[in-house]
Parts: C-alpha cells; sequence; structure tokens
C-alpha cells in the first residue's frame, strides 16, 4: 500500500474509535491495538494523535467551507442555493459520518492554531448560511419568520444527520436528499 | 427553607455542574464547594449523586410522557397534536434547560432500574410521535414524505433547543413558539 493510503487507513481508523470513546479515552496504542499493527510504526506515518484529529476535523470543516463558497459565489437562486446546502451536508455525512463525531464532538481538542482555524471556518459556514437566509427573508422568497429560528431549525437537523443515518441504511440516498429538502423547505404538511 | 426547597436547590445546583463538566467528572466534593456548603450536609438531603442524575432525568422524561400522553389521548386534530408537541418541548427547555444537556448527555450514566424505565419512556415517547406522523402521512394530512425523515428533521431541532435557546434570550417564548410551529410545520419557504 502507499504511505498515503496507509495513513488514510490510520485516519480512518481512528475516526471509529473517538467517535465510540471520544478523543480523549482513546491513546495510540489503543489505535495500534485496533488496527493490529505495532504502535512504533503508526509513527512512520503520523506524528501525534493531535495529527490525526486535526487531519479528520479541519478536512471535513474545509470541506464544508469550500462547498459553501461555491454555493455563495454562484448565481443560483436563494431556495436553489438552501438546496445545495442541504445536499452538501447529505454528502459528507454519507461519505464520513464516522468524521462528524470527532468534528461534533471532539472539536474543542484542537489544538491553538487549529483550533483557531475550526473557529473561524465554522463561524463563516453559519455566517454565511445566516446571510443567504437573510436575503430570502428580506426579499420575501422565504417566509417572514425569526431569522435565527430558521438558521437553528435547519442547521440543528443537518448537524445531526450523522447520528440519524447510519441507523437508517434503507433509505436511500436519493430519497434522502429529496424528502430533506422538502421537509426542511416546505415542511411537513 | 423546607427540606424539599433544599433539595431542590441542590438538584438545581448539579444540573448546571453536569452541563458544564459532565456527570463522570463531577463529584459530591464539587456539588459542596459549588454551593458553599459542607459535603456532609449534602447528605441529609440526598443519597448519592445517582439520586441526583435520576431525579433531573427520570422528572423531565416523565414531564414529557405526561405531556405526551395527554396529547394522544386528546380529540385534537394531527396538525394540533403536532402543536402541542412543538409547545411542550419549548416548555420544558424554557424551565429546565440544565437538566435536558444531563438528560441528552448523560442518560446513560443511569444505573439500571432508572435506565430501563428512562429508556422506555424515551422509546414510548418517540413511537407515539411516529404514530401521528404515520397517521398524519397516511390520511393526507401531511405531505407524502418518508416518515423516518420528518420525525428525525422535527425532534432533532427539538431535542437540540436547550443548546440553542439559553444564548437566544433576545427571542421571546411566545415568537419562539409561533416562529418554530410555522418553519417545522410550514418549513421556510
Amino acid at each position: 500500500m502507499k504511505p498515503e493510503g496507509r495513513k488514510q487507513e490510520i485516519i480512518d481508523s481512528a475516526a471509529i474509535l473517538f467517535k465510540e470513546r471520544g478523543y480523549s479515552a482513546v491513546t495510540m496504542r489503543d489505535l495500534a491495538r485496533a488496527m493490529g499493527i505495532k504502535a512504533a510504526s503508526l509513527y512512520n506515518h503520523i506524528q501525534s494523535k493531535q495529527e490525526i484529529l486535526a487531519s479528520i476535523i479541519i478536512d471535513l470543516a474545509e470541506h464544508f467551507t469550500t462547498g459553501m463558497n461555491e454555493i455563495v459565489k454562484s448565481d443560483l437562486t436563494i431556495i436553489k442555493k438552501l438546496e445545495k446546502i442541504i445536499e452538501l451536508h447529505i454528502d459528507i455525512t454519507l461519505t464520513n459520518a464516522d468524521g462528524l463525531a470527532s468534528l461534533n464532538n471532539d472539536w474543542m481538542h484542537l489544538e491553538e492554531e487549529n483550533l483557531t482555524y475550526f473557529e473561524q471556518m465554522r463561524h463563516d459556514y453559519e455566517e454565511n448560511f445566516r446571510q443567504i437566509v437573510r436575503t430570502g427573508v428580506n426579499n420575501g422568497v422565504l417566509a417572514n419568520n425569526n431569522i435565527e429560528i430558521i438558521v437553528f431549525s435547519t442547521l440543528s437537523t443537518l448537524r445531526t444527520l450523522y447520528l440519524w443515518y447510519p441507523k437508517q441504511r434503507t433509505i436511500d440516498p436519493d430519497i434522502l436528499k429529496k424528502d430533506m429538502i422538502t421537509v426542511l423547505l416546505k415542511g411537513i404538511i
């Protein structure tokens, strides 16, 4: 296996252990044992547990950030932009639900520069989302409800998808996207 | 102060500490220190940290259960039942957001009988909610989307209210109820 493939395998295995026990409770020794390799050989690929956590969380946050920036820059309608954001969350959840557990539960264990970088990305993401909603409400494209309630209601569902979807494998990803877009935008009535 | 008032004060203080540090990390000594009293005097009112946790979580779960049972038994329309459920979550969040942190994060630390009782109540609550949604979809009162997606989308928002609302004190509770009902039932368009 190429070194990069091995490194990714370490990161993926770590994400599962972090999800199950939390970052703080997992040691590099635990990780080596779970992978059936020697702890020393982990260090040929990775410097520290912190490097693994940063790799998981920063990669995901950059994925969200890149997706959001493309949506913001686009000349799509407000409704289409919201649909694209919902699809972005579903796509990332489908490919890396384990990593999202670290992002949601263990981001505060990132160390200095990565923590600042992550918090900035999270803040900008939410602010971009809020701005799209605000524009929609001001233009009358979205119904005139409290903007913070709209932002919270939508993001709280999208941010907990990673907990729910792994237990729902019978729902086809295309149905998930279609129905989630309908439910979040048009409600359930 | 009456003994019951003192006991409630201990429970409320504990809920704040559990929210901030998690149940496992808090000792009875920490709790006494936070309250400015002697650890020994806590035991005049309460037997153990476990008794406090059970009191917080079981009281809340019974509050949800009682509310849901009244709604289920009522002859309200499906839409009215869903509105009542949203109001129930908001009312409980407004009165005990700290306790809801324990219910959401520390329920697994309940001991045997209380754990079983809690899990049964949580299961029944979700099943009652699912049944109301299923009836609504089957009767054509609710739009024909995947039932699990409707249940998840709605409950994920209601269950994370306790995290969000304490940071949003500028939103009037009546606006919160009105707009949350609109957003969850009719969507944001």
